[in-house]
């Protein structure tokens, strides 16, 4: 039984990861060959051929089509093959898979489910400020976590953590014991808490300028399967939180897209947008180091968690109330999955009763 | 099917092992947590916090209590959650299990069994002369096994394989052909020999000085579960060999304390205590080192046995006279090992058969 | 369900591998110990002690006898028990299974089936101007394939796949559209073709002295179950092509000997023979250099081939043309299989029908 959510789009790769050589990479338990055409479009295929089941990648690419490296048989960006040396005709069971490919916010997006129902423009969650030239980017990170993927939501619905795992780099015990709420949409979970009339923490402390005190908000979003946001930052007390002032105070959006490779492995793509000193290198780099150091404790925690969840078969023994969005989330993607594995008839079914 | 006793006192550690840090190891195929209570009495918990799953060896000491590094649940050392952060009421099933300890022999030993059966006095083997000034002590020593502990287990009560095993270190071709007497008790197996009217051995010319032949013994116990002992020595040929006379003679003991790490490995603590240039350090060095060499030819050995036992799924194609001893081993390990698995009405059942 | 036939002689050993030590190595899924008697002749026995499964060939050779590491137990080349240090009766499960071998063509082969069935004048294929001076001879070269055997065989009566997998040594696009003939015998299959008035390939050039076009030959027999060998050459356009006429042209003889390791690894031996320069040490060394390079192509695609095709469960999605002498070769082997694992009163009945 897999834990995956097919009918999503992914992030397979950053998008100058894909190029004019063969990269290969597992995405969803299944091998993925990706490359540009000349034109500079990406194409992802399945990395196997069909003959003897040699991987593409380790073929040669010509113009756009790519060769095998064994026989020499030629599929186009569609899969088809398009010739077989020593004869003529191609047999009809001569092609390989195709996905669908987007590319947005400098990243190439995978969709591995049924291409009928592949469209861009409902689920790749928005990212405000892209391109922003007010806004300080840093994107093109990457870390490979030995966990499931669904060990890493729960984990980005949950504030609770940050006090413990990350007590070296962004937790504190200062917000122990402010409650944390959760919203729950059709396609995502929020998890979220104000922390009011408090002092600045020693980053806004350091990078901004408030006179006084301030309100503190945290927003931890988790769209459906697999993409977390946070939105946090901070204004004056007293100001209204609307999003405008909230831009115009001390604000970051960090997003994590994470693609299962296997049921036990995750990659971890992750940017950052920021509203202070946008064009500062010296601050990019901050985040990049301090971000990488706070995700590699996460990474080093997951992947005791997994390695103990297969030891023992169990996930968990006991809930608490903090486990309120991870439980939503699982559910979801449980209910995601049953849709998506149930005979087409059930489906219509289930529509037609809804 | 585990080869495992779980009614036993077993070796965790070594005393020095544990304190105020954190030992995570392996023990019966459970991950168990050592550390030591202000007041220094030992702890043993499961590494595991039945929340996620999360090591908590990972987490911190706070105090007498354990808190788990992922959410801050802690833990006191009988393994009640006695704190959950973000909430007030503490789930039942938020415990973890704590396992009976005792100090003894400078080792801390474990419990894993029925915790009603606990009883350090009756089933720990007795080390003559510990802390007795007049003899010589080597202990803390540590080697691990690549082997199923009933594969050591065999190798103890058999004087046999040293001549071939150990053909570099104490073992010769002299006692080839002196037979071995085997007597069996409750709960342990006795295979020894006497070598009499012979030359010392070159280890007692070294270290004693005879005059004329000797009478020389090697008593194998095997205690059960997994605690062997060599009662070794040699006294003047017409003495009579009484416990005080022999204790006069060339006398050593060696203790090897085996606790099952999984099926296939074992944890193995040895010590050595010897009547002769007691408080020698470079008899104790030499001790230890050639110990270790003879142990080492047995793990090397014993990892290819296991290996082939995994491989065929046999563990011996024909039995000879020698196997004796660790036949009756086997055969009182299986019948611990089915009691305990009896349903509790069966085994009241047998006892009033028997 | 193994893929091995057993009624077969296998290359165990380079001849110069085995001598007075033990050589230990895996050869159809059962590890076998060889070593040289006192005489010379080579000696095949089962790995395995069959008192307590450790490793003979952690044992001593005691003139012919081999003695077992752990108890002493003595062995003869027969695998006959000849002495229980400690007992006078020897159980008559005290056996170990010795294999029939033979020495020919500087290598020591095994066969591991029925020992009744042992000739080896039926079935090791003649190695044609072996031992004949005017020819050169390397040979004593040996690569590790990680892929079951019947993949590598496909490979060696393939002769398409040079063409891609080699492009860097002995593949080149001129041959890309000379159809394949294929032809088969009781025993073995052969894929050949004749490249006919055409320029001499680069390696002919630099070795011989043709003035005009010539006529080339690819012969690729394979001998079940796993002996290849490729014929190739070249004589004058217009020369008739008799044995006696292509010796006397360029010719060499290309001999792989495969002997199963496990199911997904196997052993490549192989020797190589040639008509030209003979007593060349510098020709020799670029055939070694050239030829490993090339079946380490080879080796390093079908690693991957193999590794998919466990991924997958999949051996083709698709057959092709060329596929012709491969799946014959398979369908021939799985018949050899099929009749070695069916009862004795099955094989009967199919002689008498057939």
């Amino acid at each position: 039984m897999t834990t995956f959510v097919k009918n999503a789009w992914y992030v397979a790769a950053w998008s100058r990861e894909v190029g004019r050589g063969f990269l290969s990479r597992t995405l969803l338990g299944e091998q993925v060959l990706l490359y540009r055409r000349l034109d500079g479009k990406p194409v992802a295929l399945v990395d196997r051929c069909p003959h003897k089941l040699a991987p593409l990648s380790l073929g040669e690419l010509k113009g756009d089509t790519v060769q095998c490296g064994y026989h020499g048989m030629m599929f186009d960006c569609a899969g088809a093959c398009v010739r077989v040396p020593g004869q003529t005709n191609i047999p009809p069971t001569a092609r390989v898979t195709s996905f669908p490919l987007v590319e947005r916010y400098g990243a190439v997006w995978i969709w591995m489910g049924d291409p009928e129902l592949a469209d861009a423009g409902a689920t790749i969650t928005e990212v405000p400020h892209y391109g922003d030239p007010d806004w300080g980017l840093v994107d093109g990170n990457y870390l490979h976590f030995k966990s499931n993927y669904l060990n890493i939501t729960d984990n980005l619905v949950d504030p609770a953590h940050t006090t413990y795992v990350h007590k070296n780099t962004i937790g504190n015990s200062a917000g122990e014991d402010v409650g944390v709420k959760v919203e729950q949409g059709d396609s995502h979970v929020l998890a979220y808490r104000w922390i009011k009339e408090a002092a600045p923490v020693p980053l806004v402390e350091k990078m901004a300028n408030f006179k006084g005190l301030t309100d503190r908000w945290q927003y931890y979003y988790l769209h459906l399967p697999s993409t977390s946001y946070v939105d946090f930052g901070c204004i004056d007390t007293g100001v209204e939180p609307t999003e405008a002032n909230k831009d115009e105070g001390f604000r970051s959006f960090s997003f994590n897209f994470l693609t299962p490779e296997t049921e036990a492995t995750t990659h971890y793509f992750w940017l950052h947008l920021r509203n202070y000193h946008a064009h500062d290198a010296e601050v990019s780099t901050d985040v990049v180091r301090l971000m990488t150091l706070t995700f590699e404790e996460d990474a080093t925690l997951l992947e005791h968690v997994q390695r103990e969840q297969e030891r023992t078969g169990v996930r968990e023994y006991t809930r608490l109330g903090i486990d309120n969005a991870p439980a939503r989330i699982r559910r979801m993607v449980d209910r995601l999955i049953a849709r998506e594995q149930a005979p087409a008839g059930a489906e219509a079914e289930e529509v037609a009763g809804s």
